[in-house]
């Protein structure tokens, strides 16, 4: 009896892949191909001489308090666009809370940071600077003061932003431009979005049509596959869990962390989260904020029960994961920058 | 009498300026300019996939216990090739008992580390991946194991280097062909050598006559100004500080460390160190290798006494910081490798 219920099984997957081919049509307004470049705010054009300036600061360890940590150390972008660990690990072997969400593409949330409390990249970029146990600088003056000491970034800020440029408020703009062009095009799902048929595996285009069906799209819709496209400084957050008691509550840790809770002292805010981005989530394990859950198939799984109240099947699991896996883009090629140097002097003297 | 003594001295100087010029033919035999390419040993011949392969796990990582630390860390080649710091920090915070010296031209070394313990970059490349305050794996199997973990590399080793190529020795091999590539061409100095006249200041030329004749060229001569050409494996060592007793030994902490006896156990090599390179010597403060001395001009003081026991003229500090200067290569250009992913799996779970 089982085994003529895998056959029928079976039987009815390939029947609707016969009859009834999954298309791009079924995903119009809900999921887009990544836009070729990111929303640019007014107040914060990008040149190539910003975004240059931008490259070097991201990569600038002096930008530590003891130069060890740049922002590249937990966003790597010759990989994931975080550190694929649970917890980062700033100066002084110190630990964070929370995983490094990755900067790939980031510049299509609405907010930044997994509790959303920064409103966009340049307020963003000023958090870590400052924050003990990541970059550890005592105060934005430290490294203002700092850059300072580098006649490279004197220039350079003076070149970009005018007399007096070089102050925390540019440096922000400076990395949010750099990060405003980390973009992921041509992940085989955008391919396929956009026409080529042969781009995905059938197991993927089933995975995406169960997002659909099964509700992830709720929140996981956009360009970013994170939610409503909104105005910048405007959130998408959902709560995690939103039905609460399953085995993964206490397996996975997944309400110690109040979430947006820790920024609004709102009650509706506690365990809210910004939505994620899906784009390049193969490349970002482990997973959700606390990094507790080290495989995507088995994030799928929290996710259905957790979000959704449904146990999938494991071939449903492996659907979606192919599908998810179909996200992942094409990491730009990018030149190193040369960081510029203080001559014959030592910047850290401890 | 002191004007006129100052007036008599600055009138010799420019009397020597114009009665004699200083040409690179002053240099015949003691500098040259920067070969084309490094020597690269008969049992690993540089090849595109296998430079490829190099550079990607020079700024790996995973081949670091917890993650955190690549051979870049320390070795940043987007400026000094080292970390511009007395101490180097490895995982978990720890700090080293010596500076990391410049990864650039460090193939042009007979011998690598401070204290010449590793005959070769191959030999060098395998002993941080092992320290334990430095990435700090158990042993050369865990590593290995791990990158068995990553398709990327699987593939690339076997590309690279044929069926059961993912050992440890091939992992060195492919780091140091990659070292091999990282070579500053340019300098001023080199260019001067090579007939641009006007491409350093009169003083950088005063200040490469001065270390001729002062006797600092005794160690610091040839392609690398660090000794003479030996052959790999053989070390041009020098003790320091080689006459003791200056007010330096002390201040400096010069002597607490004994280099090259920690390796042999030999009186004789008591405070021995390999002599390092003067190239990019302006970009890779603090100096020595307790890094204590945190400017240039403070370092040749330190040398003269300590090793010639001459106290420099103030004038000549100067002009031998110009010629130090002068030094400085130009970094090449380099596209940032994309690290092979671990798709949908945790790398490191804690």
């Amino acid at each position: 009896m089982k085994k003529l219920m895998a056959l029928v099984f079976v039987g009815s997957v390939s029947l609707v892949g016969v009859a009834k081919p999954i298309t791009p049509k079924e995903f119009r307004g809900i999921f887009y191909p990544l836009p070729k470049s990111a929303p640019v705010p007014a107040s914060n054009k990008i040149t190539k001489a910003k975004v240059h300036l931008g490259k070097q600061l991201f990569h600038d360890p002096r930008l530590s308090v003891d130069g060890t940590v740049s922002c590249a150390s937990c966003h790597n972008v010759m990989s994931s666009g975080g550190d694929n660990r649970a917890n980062s690990v700033g100066v002084k072997g110190q630990k964070g809370g929370r995983g490094a969400p990755t900067v790939w593409n980031s510049a299509f949330h609405s907010v930044q940071f997994w509790d959303g409390r920064a409103k966009d990249l340049e307020e963003q970029a000023k958090g870590p600077i400052t924050n003990p146990i990541e970059m550890g600088m005592k105060d934005h003056d430290q490294a203002i003061a700092r850059l300072k000491k580098i006649p490279g970034y004197v220039d350079a800020f003076k070149k970009v932003f005018g007399k007096n440029g070089l102050t925390i408020d540019n440096v922000a703009k400076a990395i949010a431009t750099y990060e405003r062009t980390l973009l992921t095009h041509n992940s085989t799902f955008d391919r396929w979005l956009k026409g080529d048929n042969k781009a995905i595996s059938e197991s993927a285009k089933r995975g995406a049509l169960l997002a659909k069906t099964v509700g992830c799209v709720t929140c996981h819709s956009g360009v970013n596959y994170n939610g409503p496209d909104l105005e910048m400084g405007e959130g998408f957050y959902q709560k995690f869990p939103l039905i609460e008691g399953s085995e993964y509550d206490d397996k996975y840790d997944l309400l110690s962390d109040l979430g947006r809770y820790e920024v609004t002292k709102e009650d509706f805010d506690k365990n809210k989260w910004r939505v994620p981005t899906w784009r390049n989530v193969a490349l970002t394990a482990p997973y959700f904020h606390n990094g507790k859950v080290a495989t995507l198939d088995e994030a799928v799984r929290v996710m259905a029960k957790t979000q959704l109240g449904k146990t999938l099947k494991e071939n449903e699991v492996e659907d979606l994961v192919a599908f998810l896996k179909s996200l992942t883009g094409k990491l730009p090629k990018q030149e190193m920058p040369e960081l510029p140097p203080t001559p014959s002097e030592t910047f850290f003297r401890e």
